[in-house]
């Protein structure tokens, strides 16, 4: 029967057995220590029987060992208990020394990504690096979570289309049976399909995007959360489920794991109930009263001014989290909806800390309407990437909104780092296909 | 504020504001009747005012409408109460007929599946066919819920990889930035490798199978659960996570959505507490003998087997999910484990209901064994596809095992649906790529 490190302390004075990896491997004042890793954490146990230390001989860290012996109460050991007088037996040995120190803290420094992700199979055995991952399985689950109480039905849409739905450029393309197929930038066609039937919709999946640029917040493929609900009141309902969704989420995650935060340098995130709102023409204008740099005829904020703007509203209005609101009409897709009384889209950004997380507009609900925006930019109701979706349209679609959600950014941002790419397993950009 | 029909029995004798879907239009006696749809129900309304009904007047089903009313108690309506004395607000006209009837019950014939997936968008409107999509969320819910309480942690894998690194015929196929990539057809490699890290991970995310053929059980593209657990003491230990798994996913289904499921015509399944387990061997013998076929010499079960003892584990055993082990050697993957004591693998299949649901072997853990399995298989270790994979194996695997498992093929049959494409909001086949 195994024992789990993180249960050793109710079993002192017993005999017990653990299963594990060699973790790390000391001579303390003449004696052999090793530490033993299982997936709750780490043990110390003290080798003084010779033919027991020869069993390890030549064996490297990442050994896989059983080890039967008496837990004993020690305040200096990790978890406050060593193990002694073990019987070791050896489950996988290990040769070769490790390409890298399992033990040593990673670096993240992005000039070492390359090395960062070519060891990842490795670097993830390293207990720091590993809690980036239970963090990010902990915001997924408060998510659906919160959208499941707030009657969000779960849906899984298909991720090879008919079309390049959102923009043809950055779509990836393929070859399905004979026609060709793009991949999924998106579920928003199918969301908004969907409204008309469950009202309320999510998804947690994979986004398609051949992005040829390297930045910090730019993937190839990644995690999305998309949410869309109908019979909205106004624009406003969108981003009050979208505050109410980070504000449940990264309470609950900070009430329930303040020391797993704790320990990967993260800080409380400072929040309003009710997030900033402010407009993408004000943004502007106060960076460019403050920077000189006239950007009053930007349709988009430059990543500058999304972090100017972030440390403006965490400073004057107490919130690390805002809305950017009011888009230019230059920057409107089809499927957005128009202010009525100005030149604007109802469309509205997260921010958070500095990045972009989401994009929250409200949708043209109107099938006339519908069908003018998309001859305007270009596109063909016929199409069979869009025959269906318009159907949803013709046959009554209420008011509606909803949100793309970047989950990598979301967990690199709660965890405080540098780029998109280490709040990831296994990130994809131009130059990383594998591992 | 707008009230849901569900809530309407709470409101009798107030003046209440319903939003939804026209979904039906009656006269009854002489009276007008509608019956509104929202996302908790259908209520209806009783318009006696010719001002109220002239508003109707060219209105098809589907026209969205906010409904000021008097809830009146009425045993004989829907749901014990009726509205009446409505002031009636179209917020979005339909003027044309809809191609389907929504209030009628959906065919779901094969025959008809072409025309059941043409009108998707609208046909998911239907009340019964939208609760086969309730149920299915029901089940990713309680999925994800028994593996957190087993302590595995959620993961998410990229499914643009660098080779088709489980059989190359079946890959999708695509240009990645200059490279070839594939779209994954299970997490399979990712979930080994992260064995080192987490000791146990799932994932549900789509896989992606170039399938060519038109059958009940196959998609181009489906939803799999993906788990895979270290430190298993033998292969029964997958077997037992498994059936523990389906037991609860069953069983807290069935408890608390009795209602739902019986509306739906499913009937709860009669399941062991350990499922029955049998040799391919063995189905195959008891097969030959009972229709006199001989199938003795195949290295897999046909369709008909699979139907057949899983009737047979029904009737014999009372349980309507069992498994299926010791697959011949002829049939063994380069990642599975041999039996020591005979030519088989250490390889099981969970049937349910006539279909096989999922594949939980045992993997090969060994790093010397599996660059000899995969050079016996005739693949090339130094394949980019399999060097980090490998990575894993040499530094350290301990025993593990795990299951792709199906979750189309689970709600179809849980439901009790013919084709796994029932299951699915928009499935992908060799002849449909839209919507």
């Amino acid at each position: 029967m195994r024992t789990l490190v993180r249960d050793l302390a109710g079993q002192i004075d017993q005999s017990v057995t653990v299963k594990g990896w060699l973790h790390k491997i000391r001579k303390l004042g003449g004696l052999n220590f090793i530490n033993l890793r299982d997936r709750s954490g780490l043990v110390q146990v003290l080798i003084q029987d010779e033919v027991e230390a020869e069993k390890l001989r030549g064996l490297q860290i990442g050994t896989v060992l059983s080890i039967t012996a008496k837990a004993v109460k020690d305040e200096r050991a990790p978890g406050g208990v060593e193990l002694h007088e073990p019987a070791i037996e050896v489950m996988v040995p290990v040769t070769d020394v490790p390409p890298i120190e399992i033990d040593k803290p990673i670096d993240h420094k992005a000039e070492n990504f390359d090395t960062l992700f070519e060891h990842r199979p490795l670097n993830l055995r390293n207990l720091q690096e590993q809690k980036i991952f239970r963090v990010r399985a902990l915001i997924n689950q408060l998510i659906r979570e919160y959208l499941v109480d707030n009657e969000f039905v779960e849906i899984q849409t298909p991720k090879l289309l008919a079309g390049a739905t959102e923009g043809g450029a950055e779509a990836f393309k393929l070859d399905y049976f004979g026609q060709e197929a793009t991949l999924a930038q998106s579920p928003q066609l199918y969301k908004q399909m969907l409204v008309g039937a469950f009202e309320r919709v999510f998804e947690i999946g994979p986004a398609f995007r051949a992005e040829p640029s390297m930045t910090t917040r730019h993937l190839a493929e990644s995690t999305m959360l998309d949410i869309e609900m109908g019979f909205i009141e106004s624009h406003d309902d969108v981003l009050k489920i979208t505050e109410g969704l980070v504000n449940f989420v990264i309470g609950k995650l900070w009430d329930n794991n303040e020391q797993l935060l704790k320990s990967l340098n993260a800080t409380r995130p400072v929040l309003s109930e009710s997030f900033p709102r402010i407009s993408v023409a004000q943004v502007h204008e106060l960076y460019s009263k403050d920077t000189g740099e006239d950007t009053t005829k930007e349709k988009d904020l430059s990543p500058a001014e999304e972090r100017f703007i972030s440390d403006w509203s965490k400073q004057q209005k107490g919130s690390e989290a805002l809305f950017v609101t009011d888009f230019p009409i230059e920057a409107m897709k089809f499927y957005h909806r128009k202010n009525p009384d100005q030149d604007t889209v109802m469309w509205a950004d997260l921010l958070f800390r500095g990045l972009e997380i989401a994009t929250a507009p409200e949708r043209e609900n109107s099938y006339a309407k519908m069908i003018e925006q998309m001859k305007a930019a270009g596109l063909d109701p016929e199409h069979p990437g869009y025959k269906y979706y318009l159907t949803a349209f013709k046959y009554g679609l209420p008011p509606h909104g909803g949100f793309g959600f970047g989950i990598d950014r979301f967990v690199q941002k709660i965890i405080g780092l540098s780029s998109v790419k280490e709040a990831v397993l296994f990130p994809r950009d131009i130059n990383r296909l594998a591992p």
